[in-house]
């Protein structure tokens, strides 16, 4: 079974803390991005593949989706998730993604928001989301990019000359990152970004768009924080359709 | 006209005295892959975008290609190219890939290793690229990874516990990048891995595999130098299909 590390009381309070958990899409400066690369949703069926707190799920719903299934392995997460909608088109349900199994053609629409980088087998996973979708359908996903994920100590550096730098090594050693972020111990998995997407084209994906994230000028100047984000690709979006 | 800094003396007589001059294809540790993803090019017609040398074009016609077009900027290169064969199916000729145009459908393989990296207008050469393929044919081609070449200062640095880190900065800022390399001023065009392959997608292309070049076991214990590509993704092999 995949880590849980959601469902530790360190890292769910932190991440509970975090402004895309408190103000859910609009909190998270990729969504604009995201919301450009997705089909449209009206009537269809939508499965998003570690769901949180259901942000994603309302929001398709508002758009028509037709209905929700929002699958995550963390048990806090899912019960704010179901205490936040009374909508029937929506359900929830506990599900470690190494191991789920989907319908055939259930789904229009396979969602993620930074989640696979968690896991082990996303060849596995990939081929299984494959045979969910209908023919002509979408798998819409987010992950940390890999340069963020790569380093054996991930973390900005000064340049002599007082640039910041951010720091690679190792990424063609694909395998476990052991880092610290909101609790000790958070273990992720990394993968170049050619494996993610040759992954997708053998299970049969035609790629639709690769985007490696960075805030829009405009963001920037409305949160100057995110001016680091034009240094270094820290998500990586991608667009796939069966 | 795109920087000719293969015709300037002291650049020339560097690349000369290269492995991959020296020795041709099999001096270039990333040609073993770059043949893994190419298609059987027996009968068919080949265009080498940036042949340098001749290399490539030699090797196809002795896999069987009909016949090769060989092109490049530099007249340097080509005399040598012209002066190492006398295959009459081997063409070359002088072009500028900025405003190169070929007939439509005329080839059945475009290829091009690590040229386009110095290409400003890359979304106007791989439509006209794009149209010069038959139906149902290749592009597959190399270029510097952008993560190579993003940087205001690309060079290793050596982290405080003793770790070799490659520096990445200004990822989300394409355009020029400026180096010292054989020759001073060598003018780079930096785009994100995102922009080649959705300019590819955009096009018309469907991409067939993506390989972020790394040495494999037996390479990195025959030339130990090899060892810090595992670090940090130096060259870019894609594979699209029309």
């Amino acid at each position: 079974m995949a880590q849980n590390i959601y469902d530790t009381p360190a890292f769910f309070a932190g991440y509970s803390r975090l402004n895309r958990s408190v103000h859910g899409l609009d909190g998270a400066p990729e969504w604009p991005a995201i919301r450009a690369m997705l089909p449209d949703i009206q009537g269809r069926r939508v499965v998003d593949l570690g769901c949180g707190f259901g942000w994603f799920a309302r929001w398709a719903r508002s758009e028509g989706a037709a209905q929700v299934l929002g699958l995550d392995l963390s048990e806090n997460m899912l019960a704010r998730a179901k205490a936040d909608t009374d909508d029937p088109a929506i359900r929830y349900a506990i599900a470690d993604l190494e191991t789920l199994e989907l319908p055939d053609g259930a789904f229009d629409l396979a969602y993620s928001s930074l989640t696979f980088h968690y896991i082990v087998d996303f060849d596995r996973l990939t081929r299984m989301v494959f045979k969910s979708l209908a023919q002509g359908t979408w798998f819409v996903f987010t992950i940390e990019h890999p340069i963020y994920m790569a380093s054996t100590q991930p973390g900005w550096l000064t340049r002599d000359d007082g640039q910041k730098i951010w720091p690679v090594d190792h990424y063609a050693v694909e395998g476990a990152r052991t880092t610290d972020w909101l609790a000790p111990g958070v273990v992720k998995q990394h993968r170049t970004l050619g494996t993610t997407l040759n992954t997708l084209i053998k299970a049969g994906f035609a790629i639709r768009h690769v985007e490696e994230w960075h805030p829009t000028q405009a963001q920037i100047e409305q949160s100057p924080a995110l001016a680091e984000e034009m240094e270094r690709p820290m998500m990586l979006l991608v667009a796939a359709q069966r």
